[in-house]
């Protein structure tokens, strides 16, 4: 196996932000900073890091932005930028939930390109309406579904593709996490309070957060598409005002079946998303926590163990590896394919060139999907656990 | 810790039992035999292994029966043993579900003790009629639910009966195996064939068969009873009569909620059968392929792992150890645990004695909760995937 | 893979045997009665289960022995014994290290098969004294390296003898334990008081008690023998007259290299067995704390791992498992195996026929062996460390 | 527990850095600008990329370096670096071995920091000199041991500063690789070739590369300095010239005794450095392919797993963490530890300030250590396999 040699670096000009949210105290912006940075695809040269002006100012300077290129509002660093000779080619959106659209729509119409992060909006008709936004831009739209970044996780989706696993019978899906076991939006914590406030997180607490990542994950992996849904959306911390703890039933298009648990009050997994897809061949196994590795069982043989860039791994985990099997990668490696794979995108746009066919990040059209999932078992669950076409 | 001595073996009389099924060709009667063997509380000394002559005198031979103690059908055993000075105390039951109430039945109303496999019966129907017949008699009723004798399930119903889990808000089952991920049956493999026949196993093919040690298991632990299900049986292997991947919710009394996943076509896991039991204060995690560990993770502290006998382990895990931690224990271990339990019972019965409170082992009650549950599941399935109350 | 259907049951006369030692707070005796159980092929029916009259006339009678047959010491019970009609068949040893030799000697002297356990003596000359013995006798002798019997161990023999992993290179072996991390001595713990004693244990402690099973394991699945050895016992526990702590540096026959780690005051492994064959075309790797399992590393390959009776492992695993693959077989299990074995042995002799060639049991050569290398690793220690030839 | 913050990006000017070595071909130069990049505190603006001039011109070009500031030799890089006024602050020297020491000399002669790849040097000579030099000429010289800037190494060093194990008694290190099973220096391989090479890696093979990385990292975990070895180097590949497996064992100053076992013939583990030091009141595991747990067995207490900046986790980890507990961090992130830590030496020699006391790195003396370690096992066992006072 070849690692890919581009990524030590590129001798391209860099692909230049400007951020949306992310100011002191955000966690998932400054992951999106260092996804940015690992390939060196990417320049950071302005931002809008806050509502609060003076939280803004403070959180540029300690990031190193020029003073002038840290703005008050999204619209102020789009309209700003616009105008540059060195303007930004990309904005990146790393707010809550509800302030997702906004920037992201008024980043196309200006011309940029955005990476946003997930759930795609606040809700489905927001959903709907940025997904024809993005196609009349013509520029890229990449939502950060970062898992499906994951060598492995490519692994994965290839063998499906070779037909390795057979028909697919059953997508089982888990995304286990416990940190809100008990009620820590009341203590302040920032990351607990929007995410359980439905006017910053939209409907679906549990659901939105993780549940999308983990029907996300399993669609990519077994391409296969939803198309019913039945929920049981719980909450089980008293006076949390929105799901904690979900229980799913998929069907697929072409007959199979699936089933997810995503949970935020599961004590002691910290991130547990695990993956597993059983077809008539073989059955494929995935653990984020232990993301290098990727068991298989084929029918009628011992399971093998298949490692990051190690014996066996195809091209289309190679490609998204930085270095050797046994040198493990992680979280922000997986969410620097993202990047890495925009940039490629980005770069053949702006050149005028078709996207090679081998770069592969999750669009609008993926974030819409996860609206109608979020939306379908959100319906699901108020009417009783019933079936809900996707 | 100390490991209970008296498993060391026995001066009491060992009870004689008197096998129904299990002849050449079965797997679950070797096991019976093993576990029963295991502690050195039973002897095996009749049998009607065979509904075939032959097989069943053949199989008699093998096995070491006097001849004359070779029965050609339940009832001449039970006729003829309730008249030797040196008869049989216990009657062991080890053929296919529809062949589980008769000789229960009969060997209750001839006065003897009854160690039956599960689910315990063809129909809901016999189910509550054995319930009955086993209370009326005065004896012993045994259903080997094995995983329930397993020493980490006894030390996790310990400590959540000890409320170190606190509340418990989610159950998650799942019991997995490969192989009927092909037409099986229709290859003349015994095991498959019958399992597959609804003849012979009743409406549920995967949810009786494995489903039911899943839930009986969740409850065993997790001290919960089930109180509604809704369930989707699959049957995804053309021409197969019965379900062979099941998706389950569950509700249980007091508002936990709970999911299961029961499937005998994902190929790779052997026998995997993997409870998770999370509560408001801690989450526990065990895997029956793996059972001497049980995972404890408690709220805002890494994850500890038990080992069986090890330290930490408390006396329930104990009294069924045999050997110390770090000597790995199976599942004839287990099952013999069940066999050594009910033994315990059998003694003190025959003795005018009270079981003692510690000795523990699943009971018809137990197989009556676990036939509601395949019912209300079928009724589930066939009814749109909607909540049936147990 | 079919399990090997003789372990059901059998319909031979069971063998009659003697215990030496195994008497009330004995930990390995126990486990000798429980591996005779486990498929039927013994009958325990004699004891000197004491030096102590009271305690193995209370052991006997909790056992349920004979009166008559609960002896004072091995000498009446060779010599009584010898005279009944149904007299035992073979005597079974499980007293401290010092005690081995001479029940042994009067054992096969006497017409008697011996079951031992390990190390097979005090010392070095008893050892060789032993071995002619044993041929003179025409008796079997069976040497308890229980781990021998472990399925995967078998699949780990096979698969060398089959050339799978090439010229062996380098063979790593560890046992590991911390239950003499503190001076457990002292405090009257009789497994820890006659260990560390060397008058009871011989002139090694670790070494003994545990290197030799790691050595002992590593020669028969390699199928290598060893050369000469390089090793520092040491004591860590203060006032303890005995090696607790033992690196030790190996050469086989042939070139391969290796080396050992046995320890008694790690902390944490309970019964860290551990076994790593490294050949020229692929490696295995093994541990007893989850003994079902086997990794094969092919040169060129991903990881494969097998288990007991599935998908790849072969008849010689099979023929030492007792039920089907995900069903976990444990440390009972594996001593049973060479119960079994030893018994196909007996029945042979006593029949005047052949041990078929596929019965394998450690005998007096692999005792002799194993006192060699004590002998030599504790020469080459008091020499400053070096190699010495086994 | 707080991930340190700092980490999302920095305010101050970046270090610019200059690079030895690292052109098309080469793997660790890669890596090495990785972990400049992680954190955003370092620069990437000149190189001597290749002692072949077409290559380091093609390289630098691809790498995106001005053309200016790609240079022929490291000594032009150094004297016209030395001149401008943007000039570089650091060189990066990612040579093989046996040019280690000249740019490193004339780097630090220069008034340059120097961040060095290990081995130091190519043998003690150089070695002892370049300690002096370093410390004479008041720069940072920061030698990337990068397993040291793991997080939870970093955990575990802090629990045995805490004496949370008590006094260590025995250190077990491996480090375990397979891609030189065959005589891959044969095919070209560049990477196989330098290193099998005595004249460009030294007087050791594994025992550089690799054996050198055990013994760092078992001393930085354990707090314990080495006092002499005992090594038996082998060579298992014929034609070899170089050792390819190494046993080997440690006395450390105080009493505690080690194990090291380097190979890179062990077909399989693909990176196995796994580490665990044993106290008298507990032991630590840690294995750099799953680097984000740690497991600790404390003495008469089952054993838990703590998981970099998880629950239990210190501020140790804490501070080289840089994304929430369940996100895995990897290898590039254990490297780019060594460079942020680097990098905050360097602002403060720079400043003139102290360097902050948590900060923590490989320095020249380390390096001497290594030297002195692969000198004397070299030593021992060409003497056979003595010990040698290190």
């Amino acid at each position: 196996m070849t690692i890919d040699a581009s990524k030590a670096g590129t001798a391209d000009r860099r692909i230049r932000y400007g951020m949306v949210g992310g100011g002191q105290g955000a966690f998932i912006g400054a992951v999106h900073r260092f996804a940015a940075r690992m390939d060196d695809h990417y320049e950071f040269v302005a931002g809008a890091l806050s509502s609060k002006p003076a939280k803004a100012k403070a959180s540029a300077a300690e990031l190193g932005l020029a003073p002038e290129r840290s703005y008050g509002s999204f619209k102020e660093m789009i309209e700003k930028e616009a105008k540059r000779p060195d303007r930004i080619d990309a904005v990146v959106i790393v707010t809550p939930n509800h302030m997702h659209f906004p920037p992201a729509e008024a980043a196309l119409k200006a011309g940029f390109h955005v990476i946003c992060d997930k759930p795609m909006t606040f809700d489905l008709a927001e959903a709907e309406a940025l997904v024809k936004i993005a196609k009349k831009s013509g520029k890229i739209f990449a939502l950060t579904h970062n898992y499906t970044g994951y060598p492995m996780i490519r692994q994965a989706r290839a063998m499906v593709g070779a037909g390795l696993l057979g028909d697919i019978r059953v997508v089982q899906a888990e995304y286990v996490q416990g940190w809100l076991a008990t009620d820590l939006e009341k203590t302040g914590q920032k990351q607990a309070a929007w995410r359980t406030d439905p006017k910053q997180s939209g409907a679906g607490g549990a659901i939105g957060d993780i549940g999308t990542h983990a029907m996300n994950l399993a669609c990519f992996a077994s391409m296969l598409m939803p198309e019913a849904v039945l929920a049981d959306l719980q909450t089980h911390v008293k006076g949390r005002k929105i799901d904690d703890n979900d229980h799913i039933l998929l069907r697929f298009k072409g007959g199979a079946k699936g089933m997810i648990w995503a949970s935020q009050i599961a004590i002691g997994p910290e991130n547990g998303l695990r993956l597993r897809i059983c077809g008539s061949k073989g059955t494929l196994d995935w653990c984020q926590e232990d993301p290098n590795y990727l068991w298989f069982h084929e029918l009628g043989k011992p399971m093998v163990r298949y490692t990051r860039a190690g014996h066996g791994a195809g091209p289309e985990a190679a490609r998204v590896s930085r270095v050797p099997s046994g040198h493990p990668e992680g979280y922000l490696e997986g969410f620097g394919n993202i990047y890495a794979e925009a940039a490629r995108a980005i770069r053949a746009v702006d050149a005028g060139e078709k996207i090679p066919a081998e770069v592969i990040f999750p669009t609008a059209e993926d974030g819409l999907l996860g609206m109608k999932f979020i939306t379908a078992a959100v319906k699901s669950s108020k009417d009783g656990n019933k079936w809900v076409k996707i």
